[in-house]
């Protein structure tokens, strides 16, 4: 029995390294051929979309959202259905999000858990890291048989001492000596604890509990500092790092001269570090605004879009992992530090990036889907198969309409929060369709895909 | 009446973002389509060529050569003849030569002579850039009608000042100023003159004459502050720059920490600086190797290779500008300030970065494209139509096998001389076939192709 | 014929390296001991001075000033006569004048004119370093003369091409060499001359003419790059420099960092640049207010006080070089790129530093003392025969009352011209009294010296 | 009754700002003048010391030695009796050893244990240190009674956890809050010990146990970065810091950059790092050439002799920490890593700096003053009782003859052990005669002091 042809007519294809009238020819899950316009006028298909006057781009890879995660004491708002729903609607077709380890438990076990929760949710496809607690013997044993179960990247911390998350430089090395064994990939966040503590110790004395203080006592200086720290260890032993949410002007040169060393560190940054600063935890939803590292000012927005353009960071993940404002007043009690930290933003992504990147002339489209798809897709193992758009790869893509103009809102978007970071930014362009693994997911800006459509992906490095 | 059909089939595709096994349909000169292994089999084709086994690249691209050029009392080996037979042999299909502006003369008026000598010369394509001599009234007048005659990039000198090539601060802001407002690229040569002239007048006080003194007497230093000092003149305006040959391990953390602030930088290496050391001097042959940059030491060639891995050092170009070695040593006459710096390389470019860079894991073969191919391209305006394998470019393509083991040596290359700086190396895969626009320039190993094929490439950054 | 006996009694005794209540027994021109309070009771003397609650200072040595100075169509309004009564009144002791090389003429005839003109005419000691305005053969060999000559410190810029001062990087280089060979040191003016002029332009192009431009054209980056530049040459000629008058933060780290490098490098800053800013230049009397490098900002005022502290900028000097109100306002005609550039300033540096350092605790007394003092004495071959408070020592000392506060003015000063930078600065302390070679210059207040008592200082480094 | 009168006639007085000519009055303990040659000859004195040819210095001060101290199931082999005997015989008149806080235990107490078995014993003037091996309430609480109990200076540990001193982020944060505080100076004892662990864990796994492998396990990189961070953390916390035993290149620029930035950190190397390298750890005494951190190679020697010469390193201490050989060889069966690292040499710093740095042209003499006395008297509230040659200052004196050449060893030195690190030394100079606080303890080369005479100096900052 012959798989479904369709044929993608007439766009502009996008990919990492250039921008190129085309069709695309695909057949069943897979992109069977790229060709100049009409190259494939002769070939029987069952379907032609008309991609005309639009772009045409591999599906986005997310390769930071934190799904149906517990979380001081409630949970995220996106499980694997809406926020697999959301994602679509934004021009994603794969997102990676966490399983994590319990404390002093089996990640193994929790990654079965997670899988069963997911199963048949999903719109899109999905993946998992994990996240490691501690660096523990048992730990260390069952990283090796995570990477052989798909899973070749795990998260650690370098703070949330409280929530008993915090590696110290001990946990780290052994995580990059075992990371080297196994050739995974340590992802971290990186904020010096001491220092946060610190600050948080001095200001909650003082009586300081507004959501700006959220800033005050989570300095750019901790975020730095805890970066270089892991590259001192990783001049010891040498293993593959990824450092997740930089939002600081100084960590781009940091990671770019170890780089320049000849290290393998990655880094990523999220939407809200290249368009929000601290002032929206001044404004009346402050609390809303607070997510770690906290939001920062213009200057570190124009180093990180610099970063972006030069390939200093190379990737944009959301970072998504906002709780309902309900659950956030309510756990408040109007105090910063007992906000779940964390902001809901796995939908605008291409959006945002579109308008205030590629529209304001910071970055290029080429560039747009090298840090949205490309680049998270072959740092964490994906690619080709993801984040391509070329014979071979699965066939997600996206077709982009620049023209339309529109305000975001929590009204319009599709994500199961009524706040949005966004609120309010005039948005150039749009969404139109969506397809993974040759589905249609979104058609004509609505929802035509289904749950369980969406598979999980072993990945490996 | 049709144009001719050809299927590449079977081969692995090597672009700058990655392999992916799959068949080329190139349709006349340009490539059609790409698709999947099998994707065109029921399209009737003239001719399939089966690359099973084989990496299929984009052709190579040197952004960097010296034809027929005019030199210290001597000509360079090759002309657009000889020197594009060499480049094919290969793997590349353009290269990028100079047309020199005669002291307080035209530019413009050179270009119509260079182009005179060219027409009918060569087998692959060629463009140029221009040699600017001063930054007088003249030659600033001249700029924007040379990037409306499709030169947009041209080449000025840190020294040199006995042959009237060296630009001050002054000339150099006067240049970066032009080139901003006509959107062009300037290239620089980069040693600090008087730094080399102290050195010089010192040594050979001293009765110093032999090859080594070449290296002595051009320190890293005078390279290194050479580029710092174009970066200082970029940051009070900004244009676009490249440097060319860069030789030493500081400059590529100077050129990629002006990158890190967002100044437009781009930088070259040279295949004899990623595997040769000043050693060579001091060998038999030692003034063969007189090339300016000198050659240096093993732990340039370290930071180089790391440089290319992580994107710090963008292209490869061959620099060749080799004299024969009965000019060198006739008008040397035992000294080695009389010398003709340079040295034939036009050829050997892909085979070394693969032997020395991908068999021995310092890049992998995206790399390889990217910086011998892609990113001269997209820097000097050739892109997608040259250093792209996808449908619309041009069908310049390389069948490169990997398994020959061979060993280089000037008895068994195409250029113009008896002398190989890489004399003995042991290489592996070999330059099977290439395509120009659609035709062979060389056949399993043959030359098939034919003086006047290639095309000068009007170019447009 | 014995000699007078003086007592210096009861005071606090600062040196460099501390304070000390002690008492001074000086012996004609020299002192001889330095006791205990009370050391020296039983000695006959034939006067004895009250220092009770006063500060006893070695007398204050200025590097930097410009008597008697020709410039820009008018001369400086301090000759030999006025300048050192104006210093004497400020604490000053020592002062070092310039001798400026005649385009294309001689150094040593311009020497002995200078002397001609200065002879009888000072109330304090006085030396000369010298101006070169080439680096021609003549010059050249002039050089081991002027030392020879006491002479051993002259100064060059990187800017003033309309002045014909303009020295490159071949001239420079060559003054290391010569200055290496005899044991000199060179003075640098370092501003970028390129950076400058492109700044100039484009200003006056606009039609851009008020004080604040000159500023605007004179960047930071452009002194900068300037020291910069001259350490690259001295890492290839190591040579004794001084950097006269920096400005900026970003001068503190370069120098610092070269010296890290063991480089000889001194460095200067002025009481201008220790508390005025850009500002100055926009308010009523912003022409008056000129200078070049041009006042900078708050953040460079920090960054310089540190730099004193912890001994990054080892000197403070005066830099008078002001010409009379009339004078710029004649020249300018509204033009702040013809007026005479400079400020006069020979008096205020030690009430200025007492009270903007060590009353608002930037610097403590020693170090005041070693930056007005014995820093300037040390670098240019005076020590220990000024700028130090002990035996065998001249008696240069100056009684400082901390008590007095007053406000500082041009009505109240003993500069010859009506304005004052420090106009209504709150000023602790002042100069009580001032012995020159043992001889009171200033005495409670009062001027009781006379001209002639200053002699020529031959210098020897 | 009227105090013996000394007179120090006809010598070179050094202080750290230069050699001048003079005689020294001496009063009781005191120095009550300092006079030109012939200046006190009127006066009356009890004793004329003849200093003709020779240096008159103020007595040196060792910041840093281990007397009487329990160490790794030994204990060092100097006393207050002979150690204070050979650092007298080496011109040092004071030195600070440490009072160690039990585990757990008061700090207090141990001090006055300490003072009990110093009472009686020391030749020469001591003060004392405390270590800390926490940070916990107990310790915060007890470091402000330290510093009113005349012990501002404490030292800590980013090593030893095995001996259970370690520090981590928190603990230093804290000690630096009370130190800022509470005046006092935080001094630190930097190599990160997850780095440490993990080379130790390493070689000893391959069955390494020489003596180089102590080297090979430390290394540079392990202090640099200890360095980097307790200076990470001054930013957030300024207090007064100093860091002990600094061996490497690179501490000498990462230190000096915080400085540049106003950070108080001040640092301290050894003989031992200025003279020696890790070769000697290859030599058939190794294991006596154990100590922590460990001897580094030539490139550190050099950038320490810089340091000392440009004031980047301010101070050199012997930290004289030796046990006797044949315990050494008792306690490590043949393991470095079992050897009590630390080696003798509380007598030797003025005789080798004296040779290795002044006659070899790496230092001068006030320099050398400065860093050995009045440097470590600043920075630990000594001055100018002690490290000052000038009236008011106690009495300690040395002459020191520069003309005998002799060999250094453990044969002619009057340390109790019969291993000397600089064997072989041929040294230039020799103590000649030693005053503490007005009275011999060398006189001509013999030991005349006794035990009691010297003092504890309770200091102040």
């Amino acid at each position: 029995m012959s798989e479904k042809k369709l044929l993608v007519k007439g766009g502009q294809l996008v990919s990492e390294t250039g921008i190129i009238p085309g069709d695309l020819l695909i057949e069943g899950e897979r992109i069977k051929a790229q060709g100049l316009k009409g190259a494939f006028d002769n070939i029987n298909v069952d379907e032609v979309v008309d991609a005309s006057g639009k772009y045409v781009l591999p599906g986005l890879v997310d390769p930071h959202v934190h799904l149906d995660s517990p979380f001081m004491g409630t949970v995220t708002v996106h499980d694997y259905n809406s926020g697999t729903i959301a994602a679509a609607y934004g021009g994603t077709t794969t997102v990676i999000s966490f399983s994590t380890q319990p404390k002093g438990g089996s990640l193994l076990e929790n990654l079965e858990q997670t899988e069963k929760k997911a199963r048949d949710q999903a719109y899109i496809d999905w993946s998992l890291h994990g996240i490691l607690l501690d660096a523990g013997p048992k730990t260390l044993t069952e990283i090796p048989k995570l990477v052989e179960a798909g899973v070749p990247s795990y998260k650690c911390f370098t703070t949330y001492r409280h929530a008993d998350r915090l590696m110290d430089d001990d946990s780290i090395l052994k995580l990059l000596e075992v990371t080297a064994e196994v050739g995974g990939i340590l992802m971290v966040h990186c904020e010096n604890d001491t220092i946060l503590e610190y600050y948080l110790r001095k200001e909650l004395a003082r009586g300081h509990f507004s959501p700006i203080y959220h800033a005050r006592t989570r300095p750019p200086s901790a975020e730095n500092i805890a970066i270089q720290r892991i590259i001192d260890l990783m001049k010891e032993v040498v293993a593959k790092v990824y450092i997740v949410h930089t939002s600081t002007a100084e960590s781009v040169e940091i990671i770019q001269s170890a780089r320049v060393q000849g290290l393998p560190i990655h880094s990523e940054t999220c939407p809200h570090y290249l368009t929000l600063t601290e002032k929206e935890l001044e404004g009346e939803n402050g609390q809303f605004f607070i997510c770690s590292p906290p939001l920062r000012v213009e200057r570190d927005i124009e180093a990180l879009w610099i970063g972006l353009a030069n390939g200093c960071v190379e990737t944009v993940g959301s970072d998504d992992a906002g709780v309902s404002p309900q659950d956030n007043l309510r756990l408040a009690q109007g105090r910063f530090d007992k906000v779940p930290s964390g902001m809901s933003g796995i939908e605008p992504r291409l959006s945002i990036l579109y308008t205030e990147g590629v529209c304001k002339g910071k970055i290029d489209l080429p560039k747009l889907v090298s840090v949205t798809s490309t680049a998270p897709a072959k740092i964490f193992g994906l690619y080709p198969q993801k984040g391509h758009l070329g014979a071979g790869a699965d066939a997600d893509v996206v077709i982009y309409d620049p023209e339309p103009e529109w305000v975001m809102s929590a009204k319009n978007h599709h994500m199961n929060t009524d706040f949005s970071p966004f609120e309010g930014f005039k948005i150039k362009g749009k969404v139109e369709s969506v397809l993974c693994r040759g589905s249609f997911v979104i058609r004509d800006g609505a929802l035509v895909g289904k749950a369980g459509h969406g598979k999980r992906i072993f990945r490996r490095l």
